[in-house]
């Protein structure tokens, strides 16, 4: 790491800011203003993760001065027209959008080798889209209403301090938030369609439950007549087969998001329910690392030319 | 309290198995053999928590001998040819089964005064029916497939010991179960027929989270064509008004089962989604209290003719 | 409930700032600014529950007015000199504090009815003070340094947002804090010394654990040569007999903060360590009931004459 | 991985009884019977983890095979006469006793290359005396009682399904257990007195919080006369400076157990109180790493000469 940028902790170090980075030497490094031309000038490549709407406006610069960007908020994972209905804001750099690689590596790949600005998937929209996207590219369900019911960990919420996300307010607390116009929304149908061709609406229901990492998608699809559990796990096994970062479960096993905790890792399974035709697929993965910071690392990898499973963990930190 | 029948700790007193009621008067009473005469002569009514298919065997022999049983257990929910296959038993007393009243007071209260039998619900039951069934008589929501997603902290499962349910495989796990045969399945079938005359198929995905108590359930119901969240939430405060136990919260607000910790209620809300044509339904409550021992003392309440609010909290423990 | 003061959420009912209580009377009461007048005019009593340095200004204004006061700050609980050094602030109204009636009915009860001014214990100092004092007084152990440890949920830490009690940073997380300066320290020892007679020194190490409710604290005292866990448990059980809201326990058997958990009830037990000449006393407690809310009431009950088990419960919520 | 031996898991794989590290070459090793002359074949080092006192039957048949061993039972910590009294068995190999390196790196570094039997330490053990033996050689404490505070997540009682270490059970509970008898009291003295010559005595007083990982152990020593917060650090800081596993704060810094969740790493903070005339010396490590595996795989590293950081994370999973 060569250059962190920052705002209200410039002047500090990332140690200072995050004590258990203390001793690696990222953790030694000062925090600066952003400068886009000093980060462009440091960096074979930069790792953007401002709030949502800040991007759309500062990494085309950093593009502009020559480094390649991983972005980490939603502002170039839409097309243009989503933005004000979903984010709430008029996207300034709209050209930036057709450039921007959606970095799904799983369905994806061939994109990333080279690609300029990386649009790194939501951690539900990660677990949504590998999810469904086989079944319904095999036909193995209808192009009809996707209904994603979600479950996270307070950590996607990120590190500031809210009452919602307290403690005191968390344990024993299971509750839904944001639906149905969480932003992953578009995303979830826009993924859909970018590796399938089908044009599906969904339907996304977030819900928070007393953990720290872990997001868990349950995701709702009309099966197509005469459908079994074995043929939609055969369908995702087939898709996902040689991937390292996917685990498809046997028929009757269960994901879990702890056992995907810490590491680059989506688990799952699939059910189909022939009593009222549906196909329930199940994904698992921890929202910080495959739904965040260890995806932006896989598509770094992609980017640069680097071996793709590199320096990302497949073991869970257990229990 | 005149009877604490038991097994493993006959001998012994409440207070001692559960210490938390040791300064109680029921805390001093001796647990002792199931005798089915010396029960229903020391009480004028009996509840019965057994494991799943012991009751079926038991109760009735209380029953005969002159005490009201309000059934914790799923023995008396289902019809006799739902055993085998949801149970995997066969029902050993059928006939106790048309006698039995299905103990969700607020759709069913005016069968409880005097009941011989009550089978008291399931706690995912519970909140997918009460969600479910005004909407669906309404004509708000089409008849067909009713899916629910369920979210259960882990006292659902008792307290016996299990490594699944210890604190180390617990924290920060999310992960589905048994779906989609989980027993309860043709219990919300079964409590929406009675409610509302229409035959339908439900699908029920249950997730443990890493809760003590709280369930949620999100249900997912194809809406009629136009209906609205105010619609829908109407419809839900105008089934409900004045019950005691039924919270209907405002369009916009999200349920928490953890203000539902402690207390006898149940939180629901309602969101017509336009653009996938669903009527999303989300109720949560305490387990142990409204889906389960509180539920049953409410029903007994009923039978009785006590006044239904005795001794049932509505004020959470918060946090 | 007649009136609430408040500062940011003057203009809403308290059931909106607190949904839990949004169904109870005192839920439909606005918050207004504070008023002293006003206040003492509409109650009884008052319970000020403001940030410590606030109390010791408004509280004489209300105590001027004419209402007895219950302060659950710490503003009253030491002599005038202790102020600057553990406090921060010079105490603006001293003669107050020869007037305050320190609240620990289990020791001072003969002073609380009728008494103007109460000084709500501290949560690890009514656990400490109730685990020390009587093996002091008894001269089971030295008036020597007398070291406290203590754990406790965070919500003794109140419900604003803090980074340091988010989920994310409080989830394993075990941890010191504040001390040897911790201002439970000199209450401790003052308490103590009102109550045996004994000026003490006391050390004081409180840690946060991943618990919301819940306090433990674990002191170490110097045993008197031969003294045996009998002879400290049944001093204890001495002077404690009678008492609704202390659970002392048997030789062997190990306290629950758990247990406790929304009751009004401490929990003691007694250890004598020969092999170090150690006195070990262990006191358990709801930090929001006996540690503040439920104390509080039982000082109200004192002062006003109720019976003073009135409205404070004893089982817990459990599990 | 060359070797697994089980019990009751014999004949299914290691990933098929820990799914999270099914992924391992080593998830797919088969489990069989203990063969001590098969592990001694096939492995040039045996981790030995057994329960307490079956190890000290075992190992020594495994030693005798030619295979050095590192246990992590308490089998090998004391010395003969200990374990009757605190372990409940009289010690089938006392010669061994002799013969096994106490594994504490930080200390007795230099006896381990090449050595035949490590004894690895306790977790609380390896807080404790790290925490201690330099403030006591350097005599800045009174070889006086060492009274040990300790805090742990529930992770240290094992994987076996406990009704006392459930998710329910444990939610906030804090709580004693086990004291004075608890078996890692004689390990304390004895490390203090392999370290420095003196021979103390020590009370420990161990308590579960709801964590899975994490031990924290605060040590009361009396302090010697006039020494200063800033000494009792530098001491600390001094004697391990260098060492790739100890992070030693400076004065006012905290100590937490969640940012050493998932290292080999152990913090430490030291604290004088000159009222009392107490050093306190607060100590954090991952029970589960520094505390027992980590540590194995630190002293397996010293056995057979490889780099001794090998393979051993000092970067916390956070949050």
């Amino acid at each position: 790491m060569t250059f962190a940028g920052a705002k209200g902790s410039v002047g500090t170090t990332v140690g200072a800011s995050h004590p258990h980075l203390a001793g690696l030497p990222a953790g030694r490094l000062m925090m600066t203003e952003m400068d886009p031309d000093a980060v462009a000038a440091a960096a074979d490549l930069v790792f953007s993760a401002l709030p949502n709407g800040t991007s759309a406006g500062l990494a085309p610069t950093i593009l502009d001065a020559g480094a390649p960007v991983i972005d980490l908020a939603g502002d170039f994972r839409l097309s243009a027209e989503s933005y004000p209905a979903w984010y709430g804001f008029e996207h300034p750099t709209p050209a930036w959008l057709d450039e921007a690689v959606y970095g799904l590596p799983e369905l994806f790949r061939e994109r990333a080798p080279g690609a300029k600005l990386v649009a790194n998937p939501g951690c539900f929209a990660t677990a949504a889209i590998l999810s469904c996207a086989p079944i319904l590219a095999a036909g193995l369900a209808e192009p009809g209403p996707v209904r994603v019911d979600g479950k996270t960990g307070v950590s996607g919420a990120g590190r500031a301090a809210l009452e919602s996300t307290s403690f005191g307010a968390t344990e024993d607390s299971i509750r839904p938030y944001r639906f149905p116009a969480h932003q992953h929304t578009p995303e979830i149908e826009r993924g859909i369609e970018l590796a399938t061709g089908h044009v599906v609406k969904a339907l996304f229901v977030p819900h928070l439950v007393p953990a720290v990492r872990g997001v868990v998608t349950t995701s709702y699809l009309a099966a197509a007549p005469g459908v079994s559990t074995e043929r939609l796990t055969d369908c995702l096994a087939a898709a996902y087969e040689g991937e390292p970062f996917v685990r498809v479960l046997a028929p009757g096993a269960m994901v879990d998001a702890k056992r995907a905790r810490g590491t680059n890792v989506i688990e799952l399974q699939a059910v189909a329910d022939g009593r009222t035709g549906t196909a329930v697929v199940v994904g698992a993965l921890d929202n910080l690392v495959k739904g965040a910071a260890g995806q932006a690392i896989q598509n770094a990898n992609l980017v640069l030319g680097i071996a793709e499973a590199t320096a990302l963990p497949t073991t869970a930190v257990y229990p």
